[in-house]
């Protein structure tokens, strides 16, 4: 499974029970934890997200809505005597602000944390099956969003035709990545007629907080599923634009242009009770509009 | 009214869906923050306690679970629009630590936050009716106590016996501050013939996190209510001891040999999920202690 889960959806400060922005990735049977606004937490707790399981972390941008849950996060993992490797992926000063929280508290955490500074657009971590990239988004501060991409899978071997053709099994690797066969009489067996392609290599591209910035659309490109970030309506577009957010409507016309396949939206201001008008608003520039609603998981592909 | 709410009563992380200490005390229209575990504005937001009230807030230690909760709360403060003046006590490293986190924001508060250091046992603060001392108390860190008394009252005139022996109302200050009248003539009106007693000035004892100390019965002495730490029972007594915390029955102890009025037990392991045996160890040795239960306001004196 390749799937999303919001625990956090609101912008700025916890109100009207939204909290602020955190989200979980799962791939298989691998967690990653996006954003750790205040209360981060509990929310796992809440919704039975087991934070042992956290193998990376990645933090968009210095303001406290995106990160004060850390702190707490990464003491209650060590009183609970973690171990394995933790992996933090953040913008430079946060590293010596963990480092002076840890200092003066006289904690030495149970297991290794590995600061990853983010420096430049480009792949910044890769496991077996996926790679994870950040790019710049254009915020208030240095802010980055990231984009989690399955890596390209191989075709899969029709055993019946295999058989049928006379393909020795040792063959089959090659077969996997498109090879045609020859065999020892000279004919060649051509690759489709034993192969199945290649499943679907799924994408999942987090915004971060942005304001309406078309240029991103290349990045998140055709992504099968894209949070976008929409802390208004249209009828503050204007003030979204001066504060470095977007509007529903815009996160939508992204959507739209990068061509993606599902939209999912989210950092709701607290001045809005009633999310229904940011849906109505996405919908109408873009018909696979979400709202990322905590609690929720939400399937990538 | 003169009363404390607990927020948060739970040790070390948010377990049981108790939450990391804090409490806010009360004093007429006063509102005073002790300790800012992570997630007391939601307990704020859900026990209906004004966060724009709050004029101080007192901070024990650096330990992650007494403030974790305070960048949120600070930031939030400056999103909607605060202007007054918040005075925060607090060990120094704390300082830089805040510095740094609104810095690397670009956030400037939108009111004066007033840092002081807590240096020396002491008066850190007095107002019109209260003044707040801190002393050390006995943790792995730094770590402070703090008292809050109201003070001494003025005697109570008793308008009918003014009356009947025509004591001018000019001379009533006097008589508040204990003083007798002379008449014309000569004759002396006692004090106690025309006033009544002055009401108790209460008190309220904050022990933080410490180890069992009997030295902090002299600071502590009498108060009406005092709260002390009971991380463990008393089967975990020298667990409790090597890690600087207290059993139910040793903050019972440091209550009897104060002689205060009543106890209030906190800071819960999260191993224990029923907290009853913490209430039976204590009475035993201390009849009038109680649990510190979130969202249960206690009335000092």
């Amino acid at each position: 499974m390749f799937a999303v889960t919001i625990l956090g959806n609101n912008s700025a400060l916890p109100m009207h029970d939204r909290h602020p922005t955190s989200q979980v990735l799962n791939l298989d049977d691998q967690t990653f934890l996006i954003d750790c606004g205040e209360g981060t937490q509990v929310q796992m707790n809440r919704y039975k997200i087991r934070r042992s399981r956290i193998t990376n972390i990645f933090i968009s941008h210095l303001h406290g809505d995106h990160y004060f849950g850390l702190f707490g996060l990464l003491n209650s993992l060590s009183l609970t005597n973690r171990t394995e490797q933790l992996n933090l992926f953040a913008p430079a000063p946060l590293e010596s602000i963990l480092m002076d929280v840890f200092r003066v508290a006289d904690t030495n955490l149970s297991y290794p944390l590995v600061f990853h500074t983010l420096k430049e657009e480009g792949m910044i971590w890769e496991g077996s099956k996926m790679t994870v990239s950040c790019f710049k988004v254009f915020h208030r501060i240095e802010c980055w969003g990231f984009l989690f991409r399955e890596k390209e899978k191989l075709r899969k071997v029709d055993l019946e035709q295999t058989k049928q053709f006379q393909i020795p099994s040792a063959f089959f690797p090659k077969l996997k990545e498109g090879q045609d066969y020859t065999r020892p009489n000279g004919e060649v067996v051509k690759n489709e007629w034993v192969t199945r392609p290649a499943p679907h290599a799924r994408s999942y591209a987090y915004c971060a907080d942005t304001r309406y910035e078309p240029s991103l659309c290349d990045i998140i490109s055709k992504v099968d599923l894209v949070y976008h970030e929409s802390t208004y309506l249209q009828d503050q577009a204007e003030k979204a634009g001066m504060r470095f957010h977007s509007t529903a409507a815009q996160a939508a016309a992204i959507a739209q242009q990068a061509g993606v396949k599902r939209l999912l939206l989210g950092h709701f201001s607290s001045k809005y009770t009633d999310l229904d008008p940011f849906f109505q608003e996405a919908c109408a520039v873009f018909p696979a509009s979400e709202l990322a609603i905590e609690g929720t998981t939400y399937i990538v592909g």
